[in-house]
């Protein structure tokens, strides 16, 4: 078998064999197979399609391309959530612990920030201390003695889809559904779990922006999760206004940690509430969705998740205190208020340019070497449908570059959309596969 | 500019400017943008079409990125032959001569065997001590000297395309018209010719095998090369069988010196002056093409074109003997007759299976790096009309691996068809553009 016959087998339209996907990720994952016939490849099939079949053995092939884990010293069932990212999404923060305190072990490998989106690591890291690069047997050692483990994908976990992802970065082929399920999978099934909750985020700030997109994306990865004897459930989920009030590191770590402390009202609340008791129900602690939101508020208001989060960030080298004062997690030194210039509702928000505004002023990276400034960030105000009056603070900003004050406030005044007739009401969950 | 936005742009059907293919070459040769890059550019391009102007700024690009020769010190018309690759095709041993005795200069610049094609360095090399790489400086001496100069490609000429064309080899994205075209004019007007003749193959030993593609080709590259203010003629000539008798390298350099001594019957002979009289009429030598063909026959009986063939040779340190006494050339130890079974007609020749027949045994290679068997051939008895009875002599194979044989006679004998009625004639010139 030659690369070069497979890329022209592709490139002429055919499907590959379970063999052929097999020598193509093996050799490429272990060096064999060079960048420059992968990249050619991966062209290749963004145009001319990749079948169920291919997807189904690109799943496998770069899941088994490193460690996948076992927890069988845990009794409890290993669930996990997955978002494909948005602007504002810092459920993970808060469902982890709750799924955690109701019985669910937890063993989450999450992401940077990307683009427009923020990543769970980053959040995380905003806390003082907290380390996201634990080694498997610390992992390991976090989960089993408090239900939870939050951190980066190592160097162990699917080698070929981080060759693969930085591949396609360079190379114009990241926005394609069968790659975008094999990237995810092959991360989220070698974590050890038995089921999986998806978020596929569908609106103008997520990577699918149409819902029907996002439907079949979701649908993809649950077939694929099923597939390998997984329990999983997919929602399609609102993401055409940020989630919650805050857009930042750690402003939105406080947020979820302020939620945990019992504010339960808003959107990111509705959500995280949702997912969980998702998470409850896969995990099959309680099969009757109800009594599992139910039970999820329980671990909020019972202090119970915010005692799970209070552990985590100590196993985890962080400093514990934050779960109790916020106020200790980073802040910018300056804030000022953006306000809106008529009257009217707001029906329109440029959520991905929201998520820009945040990046650009610091807040998140254009290359993966760049540094975060923790403290920036973003007090959403109004959201969809709110009425304003000229001089109603559309946004707070928190920010340590105030060279950038004008044309911050400038591009954020222009994402929102302010007219004389309010919006239909947003429905947040749009599909459930 | 970066690289992935013009790969995200071709991906998406768009067309490049010059400016991006600009940036794209010069990167390219310049080791700033990495293979990888460039890998999955061609394979979108492939897919979704480079247009007319795009083909024509990468033929600038590309002939650009390194040296354009010229030669002002030589007052004759310069004028190259440029075929796309056929077997049997020894044209260029005897019309560089031929041409250069009728006062045309022919800076000939060529390549070596590829898949089941020969090539003319590898015949060239099968004269004892004659060197295909000299200097630019010595090509040009040789060139002032006696008329010719026959060489291959050197570092300084058209580097991109050295650097391209090795990627596509490897990445599936060689059969592509644009990008053959672009690889094969930059070659050629990096030569300092004043015109050029184009012989396209078409037919079952070529790499166009339908004559619609050939065509079309053909006007590709005479469209070009007169963009660039060239005298271009491009025919389109048959493949469907090997050029001449024999096939292989030192027996294809006798062909071509026996048909310099004088042998000119045969559809090899009528090419090769076809060919030359078209050299004399692009170079301005010979307006009506009746004249320009007898010059080139005169020029073959008169011994004057087998001088020139002598003098390049002993220029470029080759034995200069072998142009009287072809028998100097490299032989095999052993020949065997390979008959026919049945009686009828010749009615299709496998020609490609006949190259590679000749290379599997030794006179081609598989890789770059594999050394040739120069007196490795076949001597071809029967061609395309030629009745057979069983028994008669399709080809006496020249070999030195007899382990072979049976399974090369075998691919040979199913290579012939031999039908009961006869095929109609070959047609050896299809079209002239």
């Amino acid at each position: 078998m030659r690369p070069q016959d497979l890329i022209e087998k592709k490139r002429d339209g055919g499907e590959l064999t379970r063999d052929e996907i097999a020598f193509l990720i093996r050799g490429y994952t272990c060096d064999e197979i060079p960048d420059y016939q992968m990249a050619a490849w991966l062209m290749a099939g963004f145009l001319r399609g990749i079948s169920e079949a291919e997807t189904q053995a690109l799943v496998e092939e770069m899941l088994y391309s490193g460690d996948v884990l076992t927890h069988d010293q845990i009794a409890e069932p290993k669930v996990d959530k997955h978002s494909t990212g948005g602007v504002g999404d810092k459920t993970s923060l808060a469902i982890a612990p709750i799924a955690a305190a109701c019985g669910v072990a937890v063993p989450m490998i999450s992401g940077r920030a990307l683009a427009h989106t923020g990543g769970t690591l980053d959040k995380l890291e905003s806390i003082p201390g907290f380390r996201t690069d634990l080694s498997l047997d610390e992992f390991r050692r976090v989960l089993a003695a408090c239900g939870l483990a939050l951190i980066g994908q190592t160097k162990e976990i699917a080698p070929a889809d981080r060759k693969l992802y930085a591949l396609r970065d360079l190379t114009a082929t990241v926005p394609f559904r069968p790659y975008i399920c094999a990237s995810i999978m092959s991360k989220k099934l070698a974590e050890g779990i038995d089921g999986l909750v998806l978020d596929v985020k569908s609106g103008n700030g997520a990577f699918m922006r149409d819902l029907e997109g996002a439907q079949t994306l979701a649908e993809m990865l649950a077939r694929i999760g099923r597939g390998m004897g997984k329990r999983v459930v997919a929602l399609v989920t609102d993401m055409n206004q940020p989630l919650g009030r805050w857009v930042g590191n750690a402003v939105e770590t406080r947020e979820a940690i302020e939620m945990l402390q019992g504010t339960l009202d808003g959107d990111f609340a509705q959500l995280s509430i949702e997912l969980a008791a998702r998470m409850l129900n896969i995990g099959g602690i309680e099969e009757d969705l109800d009594t599992a939101r139910t039970r999820a508020v329980d671990a909020v208001t019972s202090g119970r998740a915010l005692d799970r989060l209070r552990r985590v960030i100590e196993l985890q080298g962080g400093d514990p205190r934050v779960a109790d004062d916020p106020g200790r997690l980073p802040q910018a030194l300056l804030s000022r208020d953006i306000r809106a210039e008529r009257s009217g509702y707001v029906t329109g928000i440029e959520t991905d340019e929201v998520g820009r505004v945040v990046m650009d002023w610091g807040g998140g990276r254009r290359r993966l070497e760049d540094a975060i400034d923790y403290g920036v960030g973003l007090n959403i105000h109004v959201k969809l449908g709110d009425p304003v009056k000229p001089g109603t603070p559309l946004v707070t900003a928190y920010y340590n570059d105030a060279s950038k004050f004008e044309s911050m406030a400038d591009r954020l005044r222009r994402a929102w959309s302010i007219t004389e007739e309010a919006p239909p009401p947003v429905q947040m969950i749009k599909a459930i596969v």
